[in-house]
């Protein structure tokens, strides 16, 4: 049997991650090896307590450490005002930008009949039962500006326009983007769009 | 203090693995979270076991389980013959392509005014002692054909060169390759070192 088969393991499961391929998993193992007692092993720890810890935020499907996340009990945030993601991933971008001062609902993905996916999976019972518990008066649809996005979107918008004010992100140009670089799509968004200058 | 300073330290840790950067990090994070049972646990328990376990070759350096490697003690190894590779990730290379049946000595780099590293660094100490105890008749130097590893191989040669059969790697046009899209020096090397049809 090879010694190493450890190592290879590592190497397939690390080849597995969203963003890495074979090659970036032997590079990235070769470097912890490397270093594997000030990298690979507090990594390894790191890991260990996350794994022990992590979870999804009861209310609004954040990640964190606690039943409700930092952002669902900070007092200092708007209330009545709530902002629709697909994934916690989209929440982040949203919290790096730091313009909204809401809280979140994470749907955990888009409705998709492809894969099964229908609105009990994805968190859709839990906005519609927020609605009420916390007065909300308008739902912000930020998802992806993509077919399956905006299928969801108009689902949701069937399910809660009569009780809430509803909008979505602006559609248009970039800040720093260039025309020449840009799809149809979006600038006939931006056209139709168009404001007084 | 914020409940996901575990989840934030593992992304920021993830980032600085070589192929990643802050977005791949934070996507394999979120996936890892997502499925952490089947997924961060093992994970994380697999990187344990390799911290624990991973060390260099003795002899020639490769990355293994034990004092000597796999390849420095298959019997079926033609003895007699060396290929010196800068890195690990470069002896696999060669594994994989299957074609060498000798030993290997990994340097471990590339000899670095810039970076203070030298010979004493690199493993070259021991190369020399193995052309010796293991009566090394050829010695084929695969460095990488860049400036660093043409210096390291240059070096090498004047160490060992009245010693034992010294080769390198042809350079020439890669299985596949269009001429359109090699650069000005491997189509020269290509040319000069052409051979009858």
């Amino acid at each position: 049997m090879s010694s190493t088969k450890d190592i290879d393991a590592l190497i397939d499961m690390m080849a597995k991650l969203p963003g890495l391929g074979p090659r970036s998993a032997r590079r990235a193992v070769l470097h912890l090896i490397r270093k594997r007692e000030h990298k690979l092993r507090p990594l390894a720890d790191l890991m260990q307590i996350v794994a022990a810890t992590a979870r999804e935020c009861d209310r609004c499907g954040n990640v964190g450490t606690t039943d409700i996340c930092d952002i669902c009990r900070d007092d200092r945030r708007a209330t009545g005002l709530l902002c629709v993601v697909e994934d916690v991933a989209d929440l982040w971008a949203m919290e790096r930008a730091g313009a909204f001062k809401g809280r979140y609902h994470v749907l955990g993905g888009t409705l998709s009949a492809l894969d099964q996916v229908g609105p009990d999976e994805l968190r859709i019972p839990g906005l519609v039962a927020r609605l009420a518990e916390e007065n909300i008066t308008e739902v912000i649809l930020a998802l992806n500006a993509t077919v399956d996005g905006q299928t969801t979107a108009h689902y949701i918008a069937d399910q809660i326009e009569d009780r809430v004010t509803l909008t979505s992100l602006a559609k248009g140009v970039p800040i720093g983007g260039e025309l020449d670089y840009l799809d149809d799509g979006t600038i006939t968004a931006a056209l139709s769009a168009r404001k007084a200058f």
